[in-house]
Protein backbone atom coordinates (compact mmCIF):
# COMPACT_ATOMS: atom_id res chain seq x y z
CA UNK A 1 0.00 0.00 0.00
CA UNK A 2 3.10 2.16 -0.27
CA UNK A 3 2.17 4.03 -3.32
CA UNK A 4 -1.54 6.38 -3.02
CA UNK A 5 -3.33 6.40 -6.51
CA UNK A 6 -5.32 9.59 -5.12
CA UNK A 7 -7.55 9.79 -8.11
CA UNK A 8 -9.58 7.04 -7.16
CA UNK A 9 -13.29 7.55 -5.20
CA UNK A 10 -13.02 6.85 -1.67
CA UNK A 11 -16.69 5.29 -1.80
CA UNK A 12 -18.94 3.59 -3.85
CA UNK A 13 -20.66 4.82 -7.24
CA UNK A 14 -23.12 3.60 -8.96
CA UNK A 15 -25.49 1.39 -8.19
CA UNK A 16 -23.78 0.21 -5.14
CA UNK A 17 -23.77 4.30 -3.88
CA UNK A 18 -26.84 3.87 -2.94
CA UNK A 19 -27.29 0.51 -1.74
CA UNK A 20 -24.46 1.59 0.90
CA UNK A 21 -26.02 4.70 1.16
CA UNK A 22 -29.57 3.07 2.58
CA UNK A 23 -27.26 1.19 5.06
CA UNK A 24 -25.18 3.89 7.06
CA UNK A 25 -26.91 4.29 9.95
CA UNK A 26 -25.40 2.61 13.16
CA UNK A 27 -25.97 -1.18 12.91
CA UNK A 28 -24.16 -3.92 15.48
CA UNK A 29 -23.60 -5.84 12.41
CA UNK A 30 -21.13 -4.29 10.23
CA UNK A 31 -19.21 -5.31 7.02
CA UNK A 32 -16.18 -3.26 6.54
CA UNK A 33 -15.59 -3.31 2.78
CA UNK A 34 -13.97 -1.19 0.28
CA UNK A 35 -16.20 -0.66 -2.79
CA UNK A 36 -13.73 -2.02 -5.06
CA UNK A 37 -12.28 -5.40 -3.47
CA UNK A 38 -14.24 -8.67 -5.24
CA UNK A 39 -13.17 -10.57 -1.58
CA UNK A 40 -15.70 -7.46 0.29
CA UNK A 41 -18.18 -7.94 -2.43
CA UNK A 42 -19.06 -11.46 -1.88
CA UNK A 43 -19.90 -11.01 1.78
CA UNK A 44 -21.81 -7.74 0.40
CA UNK A 45 -23.40 -9.98 -1.81
CA UNK A 46 -24.83 -12.33 1.05
CA UNK A 47 -26.08 -9.70 3.24
CA UNK A 48 -27.87 -8.13 0.03
CA UNK A 49 -29.40 -12.13 -0.78
CA UNK A 50 -30.60 -12.76 2.21
CA UNK A 51 -31.87 -9.64 3.27
CA UNK A 52 -29.47 -8.70 6.85
CA UNK A 53 -29.81 -5.77 8.47
CA UNK A 54 -26.81 -4.61 8.59
CA UNK A 55 -24.51 -1.20 8.47
CA UNK A 56 -21.90 -1.42 5.75
CA UNK A 57 -18.65 1.37 6.68
CA UNK A 58 -16.20 2.30 3.43
CA UNK A 59 -12.93 1.35 4.76
CA UNK A 60 -10.24 3.83 3.04
CA UNK A 61 -7.12 1.39 2.94
CA UNK A 62 -4.47 4.25 3.41
CA UNK A 63 -6.59 5.93 6.51
CA UNK A 64 -8.20 2.79 8.55
CA UNK A 65 -10.70 4.73 10.94
CA UNK A 66 -8.73 3.38 14.70
CA UNK A 67 -12.53 1.74 15.83
CA UNK A 68 -11.79 -0.32 12.89
CA UNK A 69 -8.74 -1.03 13.84
CA UNK A 70 -9.75 -1.97 17.49
CA UNK A 71 -11.80 -4.39 16.11
CA UNK A 72 -9.45 -5.92 13.30
CA UNK A 73 -5.53 -4.96 14.55
CA UNK A 74 -4.31 -6.81 10.94
CA UNK A 75 -7.12 -4.50 9.50
CA UNK A 76 -8.15 -7.19 6.62
CA UNK A 77 -11.09 -6.32 4.46
CA UNK A 78 -13.63 -7.74 4.66
CA UNK A 79 -14.26 -7.54 8.53
CA UNK A 80 -17.49 -8.35 9.69
CA UNK A 81 -18.31 -6.97 13.13
CA UNK A 82 -20.82 -9.63 14.57
CA UNK A 83 -22.59 -8.00 17.45
CA UNK A 84 -21.69 -9.60 21.50
CA UNK A 85 -23.68 -11.47 23.63
CA UNK A 86 -25.67 -8.57 25.65
CA UNK A 87 -23.75 -5.90 27.18
CA UNK A 88 -20.29 -7.66 25.25
CA UNK A 89 -18.38 -5.69 22.97
CA UNK A 90 -18.49 -6.85 18.96
CA UNK A 91 -16.45 -9.88 17.94
CA UNK A 92 -14.71 -9.76 14.68
CA UNK A 93 -14.45 -12.40 11.48
CA UNK A 94 -12.30 -12.24 8.29
CA UNK A 95 -11.58 -14.41 5.76
CA UNK A 96 -14.43 -13.92 2.75
CA UNK A 97 -15.53 -17.78 2.76
CA UNK A 98 -15.30 -17.94 6.57
CA UNK A 99 -17.95 -14.57 6.89
CA UNK A 100 -20.26 -15.68 3.98
CA UNK A 101 -20.79 -19.33 5.28
CA UNK A 102 -21.42 -17.47 9.28
CA UNK A 103 -24.18 -15.68 7.45
CA UNK A 104 -25.58 -18.16 5.94
CA UNK A 105 -26.13 -20.22 9.35
CA UNK A 106 -26.59 -17.72 11.40
CA UNK A 107 -29.36 -15.58 9.31
CA UNK A 108 -32.22 -16.06 7.85
CA UNK A 109 -33.12 -20.16 7.81
CA UNK A 110 -35.45 -19.91 4.84
CA UNK A 111 -33.14 -18.26 2.49
CA UNK A 112 -30.13 -20.84 2.59
CA UNK A 113 -26.95 -20.83 0.43
CA UNK A 114 -25.66 -23.65 1.62
CA UNK A 115 -28.41 -26.81 1.08
CA UNK A 116 -29.52 -27.32 4.55
CA UNK A 117 -30.01 -31.18 5.66
CA UNK A 118 -27.76 -32.78 2.92
CA UNK A 119 -24.36 -32.70 4.36
CA UNK A 120 -22.91 -34.39 1.16
CA UNK A 121 -24.38 -31.61 -1.23
CA UNK A 122 -22.52 -29.34 1.65
CA UNK A 123 -19.10 -30.76 1.42
CA UNK A 124 -19.39 -30.75 -2.39
CA UNK A 125 -20.20 -26.91 -2.24
CA UNK A 126 -17.69 -26.57 0.03
CA UNK A 127 -14.97 -28.56 -2.68
CA UNK A 128 -16.09 -26.83 -5.81
CA UNK A 129 -15.80 -23.22 -3.27
CA UNK A 130 -12.34 -23.80 -2.84
CA UNK A 131 -12.13 -24.64 -6.55
CA UNK A 132 -12.97 -20.80 -7.38
CA UNK A 133 -10.92 -19.47 -4.67
CA UNK A 134 -7.67 -21.74 -5.24
CA UNK A 135 -7.99 -22.20 -8.74
CA UNK A 136 -9.95 -19.50 -11.11
CA UNK A 137 -9.23 -16.41 -8.83
CA UNK A 138 -5.68 -16.94 -9.10
CA UNK A 139 -6.19 -17.73 -12.64
CA UNK A 140 -8.03 -14.69 -13.12
CA UNK A 141 -5.05 -12.59 -11.85
CA UNK A 142 -2.19 -14.37 -13.40
CA UNK A 143 -3.84 -13.18 -16.56
CA UNK A 144 -5.09 -9.72 -15.51
CA UNK A 145 -1.38 -9.35 -13.89
CA UNK A 146 0.64 -10.72 -17.11
CA UNK A 147 2.81 -8.53 -18.65
CA UNK A 148 5.66 -9.47 -21.67
CA UNK A 149 8.23 -9.83 -18.83
CA UNK A 150 6.98 -13.01 -17.65
CA UNK A 151 8.41 -16.29 -17.67
CA UNK A 152 4.97 -17.66 -18.98
CA UNK A 153 3.29 -16.63 -22.11
CA UNK A 154 -0.32 -14.96 -22.24
CA UNK A 155 -1.85 -17.89 -24.23
CA UNK A 156 -0.77 -20.12 -21.21
CA UNK A 157 -2.33 -18.10 -18.62
CA UNK A 158 -5.35 -17.55 -20.94
CA UNK A 159 -5.79 -21.25 -21.72
CA UNK A 160 -5.17 -21.95 -17.76
CA UNK A 161 -8.09 -19.97 -16.93
CA UNK A 162 -10.23 -21.54 -19.51
CA UNK A 163 -9.25 -25.11 -18.42
CA UNK A 164 -9.56 -23.82 -14.70
CA UNK A 165 -13.36 -22.74 -15.47
CA UNK A 166 -14.30 -25.55 -17.84
CA UNK A 167 -13.35 -28.31 -14.79
CA UNK A 168 -15.86 -26.11 -12.68
CA UNK A 169 -18.88 -26.09 -15.49
CA UNK A 170 -18.53 -29.37 -15.53
CA UNK A 171 -19.76 -29.75 -12.38
CA UNK A 172 -22.61 -27.89 -12.68
CA UNK A 173 -26.25 -28.89 -12.57
CA UNK A 174 -26.99 -29.85 -16.46
CA UNK A 175 -30.12 -27.47 -16.09
CA UNK A 176 -29.12 -24.47 -13.86
CA UNK A 177 -28.96 -21.65 -14.66
CA UNK A 178 -27.33 -21.97 -11.19
CA UNK A 179 -24.04 -24.45 -9.85
CA UNK A 180 -26.77 -26.35 -7.99
CA UNK A 181 -29.65 -25.62 -10.70
CA UNK A 182 -32.60 -23.69 -9.75
CA UNK A 183 -31.32 -22.10 -6.37
CA UNK A 184 -28.71 -19.61 -6.02
CA UNK A 185 -25.67 -21.21 -3.49
CA UNK A 186 -22.56 -19.93 -1.98
CA UNK A 187 -20.39 -21.49 -4.84
CA UNK A 188 -22.11 -18.97 -7.55
CA UNK A 189 -21.85 -16.07 -4.66
CA UNK A 190 -18.18 -16.65 -4.73
CA UNK A 191 -17.45 -16.36 -8.11
CA UNK A 192 -19.66 -13.85 -9.03
CA UNK A 193 -17.34 -10.80 -8.62
CA UNK A 194 -14.51 -12.14 -10.57
CA UNK A 195 -17.41 -12.79 -13.42
CA UNK A 196 -17.97 -9.07 -13.13
CA UNK A 197 -14.51 -8.38 -13.24
CA UNK A 198 -13.90 -10.54 -16.71
CA UNK A 199 -14.38 -7.64 -18.57
CA UNK A 200 -11.57 -5.96 -17.35
CA UNK A 201 -9.31 -8.51 -18.95
CA UNK A 202 -10.82 -7.54 -21.92
CA UNK A 203 -10.03 -3.76 -21.81
CA UNK A 204 -6.05 -4.11 -20.57
CA UNK A 205 -4.83 -7.48 -22.13
CA UNK A 206 -4.53 -8.09 -26.07
CA UNK A 207 -6.83 -11.32 -27.10
CA UNK A 208 -9.37 -10.32 -23.77
CA UNK A 209 -10.52 -13.21 -21.67
CA UNK A 210 -11.33 -14.82 -24.92
CA UNK A 211 -13.98 -17.51 -24.19
CA UNK A 212 -15.57 -18.79 -27.32
CA UNK A 213 -18.49 -17.31 -28.02
CA UNK A 214 -21.80 -18.98 -29.15
CA UNK A 215 -21.22 -21.71 -32.49
CA UNK A 216 -17.60 -20.68 -32.47
CA UNK A 217 -15.95 -23.71 -30.24
CA UNK A 218 -17.06 -26.80 -31.26
CA UNK A 219 -15.30 -29.12 -28.94
CA UNK A 220 -16.06 -27.91 -26.38
CA UNK A 221 -18.98 -25.89 -27.13
CA UNK A 222 -21.20 -27.67 -24.86
CA UNK A 223 -19.15 -26.66 -21.49
CA UNK A 224 -18.62 -22.80 -23.11
CA UNK A 225 -22.46 -23.01 -23.42
CA UNK A 226 -23.83 -23.89 -19.75
CA UNK A 227 -20.85 -21.14 -18.50
CA UNK A 228 -22.95 -18.54 -20.75
CA UNK A 229 -25.77 -19.38 -19.10
CA UNK A 230 -24.71 -18.82 -15.71
CA UNK A 231 -22.61 -15.70 -16.54
CA UNK A 232 -25.86 -14.54 -17.75
CA UNK A 233 -27.67 -15.25 -14.91
CA UNK A 234 -24.70 -14.12 -12.08
CA UNK A 235 -24.44 -11.11 -14.12
CA UNK A 236 -27.85 -9.60 -13.93
CA UNK A 237 -28.56 -11.09 -10.40
CA UNK A 238 -29.30 -7.76 -8.32
CA UNK A 239 -27.52 -8.49 -5.40
CA UNK A 240 -24.48 -8.51 -8.13
CA UNK A 241 -25.58 -5.45 -9.67
CA UNK A 242 -26.25 -3.23 -6.85
CA UNK A 243 -23.04 -4.14 -5.18
CA UNK A 244 -21.37 -3.13 -8.30
CA UNK A 245 -19.89 0.49 -8.98
CA UNK A 246 -19.41 2.42 -12.06
CA UNK A 247 -17.66 0.34 -14.60
CA UNK A 248 -15.05 2.96 -15.66
CA UNK A 249 -14.69 3.21 -11.54
CA UNK A 250 -13.05 -0.58 -11.59
CA UNK A 251 -10.78 0.26 -14.73
CA UNK A 252 -9.43 3.00 -13.00
CA UNK A 253 -8.50 0.94 -10.32
CA UNK A 254 -6.82 -2.13 -11.74
CA UNK A 255 -4.85 -0.29 -13.50
CA UNK A 256 -1.73 -1.20 -11.22
CA UNK A 257 -3.01 -4.74 -11.88
CA UNK A 258 -2.90 -4.90 -15.50
CA UNK A 259 0.83 -2.81 -15.54
CA UNK A 260 1.47 -5.29 -13.08
CA UNK A 261 2.98 -2.44 -10.39
CA UNK A 262 0.03 -3.25 -8.07
CA UNK A 263 0.83 -3.01 -4.24
CA UNK A 264 -2.24 -5.34 -3.02
CA UNK A 265 -1.49 -8.44 -0.93
CA UNK A 266 -3.50 -10.38 -3.84
CA UNK A 267 -1.14 -8.65 -6.70
CA UNK A 268 2.08 -9.41 -5.14
CA UNK A 269 1.29 -12.69 -3.84
CA UNK A 270 0.44 -13.24 -8.10
CA UNK A 271 3.82 -11.57 -8.67
CA UNK A 272 5.71 -14.02 -6.44
CA UNK A 273 3.97 -17.13 -7.74
CA UNK A 274 2.49 -17.23 -3.83
CA UNK A 275 -0.50 -18.44 -2.84
CA UNK A 276 -3.39 -15.70 -2.42
CA UNK A 277 -3.92 -14.01 1.29
CA UNK B 1 5.67 -39.99 -7.60
CA UNK B 2 8.23 -40.82 -10.11
CA UNK B 3 11.16 -41.72 -8.14
CA UNK B 4 9.65 -44.70 -6.31
CA UNK B 5 10.64 -45.89 -2.61
CA UNK B 6 10.35 -49.42 -2.30
CA UNK B 7 11.84 -49.94 0.62
CA UNK B 8 8.53 -48.22 2.50
CA UNK B 9 6.04 -50.46 4.10
CA UNK B 10 2.57 -50.46 1.91
CA UNK B 11 0.77 -50.49 5.02
CA UNK B 12 0.33 -49.66 8.35
CA UNK B 13 2.61 -51.09 11.24
CA UNK B 14 2.50 -50.36 14.96
CA UNK B 15 -0.97 -49.08 16.57
CA UNK B 16 -2.32 -48.29 12.81
CA UNK B 17 -2.01 -51.87 12.19
CA UNK B 18 -4.23 -52.77 14.51
CA UNK B 19 -6.87 -50.00 13.94
CA UNK B 20 -6.50 -51.27 9.81
CA UNK B 21 -6.98 -54.49 10.54
CA UNK B 22 -10.05 -53.81 12.73
CA UNK B 23 -11.42 -52.10 9.78
CA UNK B 24 -10.80 -54.03 6.56
CA UNK B 25 -14.07 -55.50 5.86
CA UNK B 26 -16.37 -54.10 3.57
CA UNK B 27 -18.35 -51.29 4.36
CA UNK B 28 -19.72 -48.37 2.05
CA UNK B 29 -18.32 -46.05 3.86
CA UNK B 30 -14.43 -46.35 2.53
CA UNK B 31 -11.51 -43.92 3.54
CA UNK B 32 -8.89 -44.21 0.93
CA UNK B 33 -5.64 -43.16 2.61
CA UNK B 34 -1.89 -44.04 2.97
CA UNK B 35 -0.70 -44.61 6.64
CA UNK B 36 2.37 -41.91 6.24
CA UNK B 37 0.07 -39.03 4.55
CA UNK B 38 -1.00 -36.59 7.74
CA UNK B 39 -4.09 -35.70 5.50
CA UNK B 40 -5.34 -38.85 5.28
CA UNK B 41 -4.76 -39.10 9.39
CA UNK B 42 -6.81 -36.35 9.78
CA UNK B 43 -9.79 -37.99 8.79
CA UNK B 44 -8.89 -41.09 10.31
CA UNK B 45 -8.93 -39.39 13.12
CA UNK B 46 -12.09 -38.13 12.66
CA UNK B 47 -13.99 -41.35 12.32
CA UNK B 48 -12.27 -42.81 15.45
CA UNK B 49 -13.56 -39.96 17.41
CA UNK B 50 -16.72 -39.86 16.09
CA UNK B 51 -17.08 -43.87 16.23
CA UNK B 52 -18.05 -43.95 12.56
CA UNK B 53 -18.23 -47.52 11.04
CA UNK B 54 -15.98 -47.93 8.12
CA UNK B 55 -13.67 -49.41 6.02
CA UNK B 56 -10.17 -48.11 5.65
CA UNK B 57 -8.41 -49.16 2.72
CA UNK B 58 -4.54 -48.13 2.32
CA UNK B 59 -3.69 -47.16 -1.15
CA UNK B 60 -0.21 -48.07 -2.98
CA UNK B 61 1.17 -44.66 -4.74
CA UNK B 62 2.49 -46.25 -7.01
CA UNK B 63 0.01 -48.59 -7.86
CA UNK B 64 -3.48 -47.50 -7.35
CA UNK B 65 -6.18 -49.59 -7.28
CA UNK B 66 -8.84 -49.17 -10.12
CA UNK B 67 -11.60 -49.58 -8.14
CA UNK B 68 -10.40 -46.04 -6.57
CA UNK B 69 -9.39 -44.62 -9.74
CA UNK B 70 -13.04 -45.21 -10.85
CA UNK B 71 -14.35 -43.62 -7.71
CA UNK B 72 -11.73 -40.56 -8.12
CA UNK B 73 -9.83 -40.31 -11.05
CA UNK B 74 -7.32 -37.98 -9.43
CA UNK B 75 -6.19 -40.33 -7.36
CA UNK B 76 -5.88 -38.30 -4.54
CA UNK B 77 -5.70 -39.44 -0.98
CA UNK B 78 -7.56 -39.17 1.34
CA UNK B 79 -10.44 -39.82 -0.27
CA UNK B 80 -14.26 -40.69 1.23
CA UNK B 81 -16.25 -42.96 -0.81
CA UNK B 82 -19.67 -42.03 0.28
CA UNK B 83 -22.76 -44.50 0.25
CA UNK B 84 -25.00 -43.41 -2.22
CA UNK B 85 -28.66 -43.11 -1.34
CA UNK B 86 -30.61 -46.16 -2.01
CA UNK B 87 -29.28 -48.32 -4.91
CA UNK B 88 -27.09 -45.42 -5.92
CA UNK B 89 -23.61 -45.82 -6.49
CA UNK B 90 -21.03 -44.75 -4.04
CA UNK B 91 -20.04 -40.92 -4.32
CA UNK B 92 -16.62 -39.28 -3.61
CA UNK B 93 -15.75 -36.58 -1.74
CA UNK B 94 -11.68 -35.16 -1.21
CA UNK B 95 -9.64 -32.36 0.22
CA UNK B 96 -9.19 -33.25 4.66
CA UNK B 97 -10.55 -30.63 5.55
CA UNK B 98 -13.85 -31.01 3.45
CA UNK B 99 -13.99 -34.37 4.69
CA UNK B 100 -13.41 -34.00 7.94
CA UNK B 101 -16.57 -31.36 8.47
CA UNK B 102 -18.57 -33.93 6.56
CA UNK B 103 -17.70 -36.48 8.75
CA UNK B 104 -18.80 -34.18 11.69
CA UNK B 105 -21.87 -32.90 10.02
CA UNK B 106 -23.34 -36.41 8.81
CA UNK B 107 -22.34 -38.48 11.76
CA UNK B 108 -22.74 -38.67 15.41
CA UNK B 109 -24.81 -35.42 16.78
CA UNK B 110 -23.64 -36.48 19.88
CA UNK B 111 -19.80 -35.89 19.16
CA UNK B 112 -19.70 -33.08 17.54
CA UNK B 113 -16.11 -31.76 16.44
CA UNK B 114 -17.48 -28.31 15.75
CA UNK B 115 -19.36 -26.49 17.85
CA UNK B 116 -23.39 -26.93 17.05
CA UNK B 117 -26.03 -23.89 17.90
CA UNK B 118 -23.02 -21.73 17.54
CA UNK B 119 -22.59 -20.19 14.50
CA UNK B 120 -19.72 -17.42 15.52
CA UNK B 121 -17.65 -19.93 17.30
CA UNK B 122 -18.03 -22.51 14.58
CA UNK B 123 -16.66 -19.39 11.92
CA UNK B 124 -13.93 -19.00 14.83
CA UNK B 125 -12.74 -22.60 14.67
CA UNK B 126 -13.04 -22.04 10.93
CA UNK B 127 -10.27 -19.45 10.59
CA UNK B 128 -7.96 -21.06 13.00
CA UNK B 129 -8.31 -24.50 10.94
CA UNK B 130 -7.41 -22.02 7.91
CA UNK B 131 -4.31 -20.73 9.64
CA UNK B 132 -3.42 -24.28 10.37
CA UNK B 133 -3.52 -25.26 6.87
CA UNK B 134 -2.36 -22.07 5.17
CA UNK B 135 0.40 -21.53 7.78
CA UNK B 136 1.96 -23.76 9.93
CA UNK B 137 1.42 -26.81 7.91
CA UNK B 138 3.51 -25.01 5.03
CA UNK B 139 5.79 -23.63 8.07
CA UNK B 140 6.42 -27.47 8.87
CA UNK B 141 7.39 -27.96 5.53
CA UNK B 142 9.79 -25.07 5.03
CA UNK B 143 11.45 -25.93 8.07
CA UNK B 144 12.08 -29.94 7.36
CA UNK B 145 12.55 -29.34 3.79
CA UNK B 146 15.88 -26.55 4.46
CA UNK B 147 18.68 -27.50 2.93
CA UNK B 148 21.60 -25.02 2.89
CA UNK B 149 21.34 -24.25 -0.89
CA UNK B 150 17.82 -22.42 0.42
CA UNK B 151 17.52 -18.48 0.05
CA UNK B 152 16.09 -18.65 3.44
CA UNK B 153 18.28 -19.56 6.38
CA UNK B 154 17.29 -22.57 8.63
CA UNK B 155 17.18 -20.27 11.98
CA UNK B 156 14.27 -18.22 9.80
CA UNK B 157 12.47 -21.52 8.80
CA UNK B 158 12.34 -22.19 12.73
CA UNK B 159 11.46 -18.60 13.67
CA UNK B 160 8.42 -18.52 11.35
CA UNK B 161 7.27 -21.86 12.35
CA UNK B 162 7.16 -20.56 15.98
CA UNK B 163 5.57 -17.49 15.20
CA UNK B 164 2.83 -19.32 13.37
CA UNK B 165 2.32 -21.83 16.28
CA UNK B 166 2.30 -18.57 18.81
CA UNK B 167 -0.37 -16.64 16.96
CA UNK B 168 -2.11 -19.89 16.83
CA UNK B 169 -1.70 -20.88 21.08
CA UNK B 170 -2.84 -17.64 21.98
CA UNK B 171 -5.99 -17.98 20.60
CA UNK B 172 -6.60 -20.83 22.66
CA UNK B 173 -8.48 -21.21 25.52
CA UNK B 174 -6.35 -20.65 28.57
CA UNK B 175 -8.10 -22.99 30.48
CA UNK B 176 -7.46 -25.62 28.18
CA UNK B 177 -6.43 -28.47 27.54
CA UNK B 178 -7.95 -28.01 23.90
CA UNK B 179 -8.38 -25.29 21.80
CA UNK B 180 -11.81 -24.71 22.92
CA UNK B 181 -11.38 -25.50 26.55
CA UNK B 182 -12.44 -28.83 27.86
CA UNK B 183 -13.73 -30.07 24.60
CA UNK B 184 -11.46 -31.45 21.72
CA UNK B 185 -12.71 -30.12 18.44
CA UNK B 186 -11.76 -29.93 14.62
CA UNK B 187 -8.97 -27.21 15.31
CA UNK B 188 -7.42 -29.39 17.43
CA UNK B 189 -7.54 -32.31 14.86
CA UNK B 190 -6.39 -30.46 11.85
CA UNK B 191 -2.76 -29.86 13.59
CA UNK B 192 -2.56 -33.31 15.32
CA UNK B 193 -0.83 -34.97 12.21
CA UNK B 194 1.76 -32.45 12.60
CA UNK B 195 2.29 -32.26 16.03
CA UNK B 196 3.03 -36.22 15.91
CA UNK B 197 5.48 -35.11 12.93
CA UNK B 198 7.44 -32.66 15.00
CA UNK B 199 9.96 -34.88 15.67
CA UNK B 200 11.10 -35.66 12.60
CA UNK B 201 12.57 -32.14 12.21
CA UNK B 202 14.50 -33.03 15.66
CA UNK B 203 16.05 -36.12 13.71
CA UNK B 204 16.89 -34.41 10.83
CA UNK B 205 17.45 -31.15 11.06
CA UNK B 206 20.57 -29.08 12.71
CA UNK B 207 19.07 -27.15 16.37
CA UNK B 208 15.13 -29.00 15.94
CA UNK B 209 12.21 -27.80 16.41
CA UNK B 210 13.82 -25.74 18.94
CA UNK B 211 10.25 -24.93 20.78
CA UNK B 212 11.61 -23.53 24.30
CA UNK B 213 11.54 -26.23 27.30
CA UNK B 214 10.02 -25.17 30.51
CA UNK B 215 11.58 -22.42 32.47
CA UNK B 216 13.72 -21.51 29.29
CA UNK B 217 11.98 -19.06 27.48
CA UNK B 218 10.95 -15.50 29.69
CA UNK B 219 9.44 -13.65 26.97
CA UNK B 220 7.21 -15.90 25.60
CA UNK B 221 6.82 -18.52 28.65
CA UNK B 222 3.06 -18.66 29.18
CA UNK B 223 2.57 -18.84 25.68
CA UNK B 224 4.95 -22.32 25.31
CA UNK B 225 3.67 -23.21 28.26
CA UNK B 226 0.16 -23.36 26.80
CA UNK B 227 1.06 -25.06 23.60
CA UNK B 228 2.95 -27.47 26.23
CA UNK B 229 -0.25 -28.39 27.87
CA UNK B 230 -1.99 -28.61 24.57
CA UNK B 231 0.75 -30.89 22.52
CA UNK B 232 0.74 -32.96 25.74
CA UNK B 233 -3.13 -33.92 25.56
CA UNK B 234 -3.07 -34.01 21.64
CA UNK B 235 -0.26 -36.24 21.21
CA UNK B 236 -1.33 -38.44 24.10
CA UNK B 237 -5.12 -38.82 22.64
CA UNK B 238 -6.20 -42.53 21.82
CA UNK B 239 -7.32 -41.34 18.57
CA UNK B 240 -3.76 -39.82 17.51
CA UNK B 241 -1.87 -42.24 18.96
CA UNK B 242 -4.07 -45.29 17.46
CA UNK B 243 -3.83 -44.09 13.65
CA UNK B 244 0.09 -43.65 13.78
CA UNK B 245 2.61 -46.13 12.66
CA UNK B 246 6.16 -47.07 14.20
CA UNK B 247 8.08 -44.29 14.93
CA UNK B 248 11.19 -45.57 12.61
CA UNK B 249 8.84 -45.83 9.79
CA UNK B 250 8.41 -42.21 9.58
CA UNK B 251 11.91 -41.15 9.69
CA UNK B 252 12.30 -43.81 6.72
CA UNK B 253 9.30 -42.41 4.91
CA UNK B 254 10.62 -38.22 5.21
CA UNK B 255 14.04 -38.98 4.58
CA UNK B 256 12.87 -37.64 1.37
CA UNK B 257 11.37 -34.84 2.64
CA UNK B 258 14.51 -33.73 4.86
CA UNK B 259 16.86 -34.20 1.56
CA UNK B 260 14.64 -32.11 -0.52
CA UNK B 261 13.99 -34.30 -2.93
CA UNK B 262 10.81 -35.70 -2.24
CA UNK B 263 8.75 -35.95 -5.40
CA UNK B 264 5.25 -35.36 -3.34
CA UNK B 265 3.29 -33.11 -4.30
CA UNK B 266 3.50 -30.85 -0.73
CA UNK B 267 7.01 -31.27 -0.95
CA UNK B 268 7.20 -29.67 -4.35
CA UNK B 269 5.01 -27.47 -3.67
CA UNK B 270 7.09 -26.44 -1.07
CA UNK B 271 10.39 -26.75 -2.69
CA UNK B 272 8.68 -24.14 -5.44
CA UNK B 273 7.45 -21.46 -2.72
CA UNK B 274 3.92 -22.18 -3.71
CA UNK B 275 1.14 -22.90 -2.13
CA UNK B 276 0.46 -26.41 -1.19
CA UNK B 277 -2.05 -28.71 -3.02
Amino acid sequence: MASVDTSLPTKPTGAAEALASAHESEHPLKLYGGWFCPFVQRAWIVLHEKGIPHQYVEINPYRKAPEFLALNPRGLVPTLAVPGDEGKEQKPLYESAVICEYLDEAYGDETPLLPRGNAYERARCRLWIDHVGSKIVPAFYKLLQHTPAKEYTIDEARANLHSQIKTFVKEMDAGGPWFLGERLSLVDVMLAPWAKRLFLIDHYKPGGVGIPTEGTNTEDEEVWKRWRVWFDAITSRDSVKDTWSADEMYIKAYKRYADDTTQSEVGRATRKGERLP
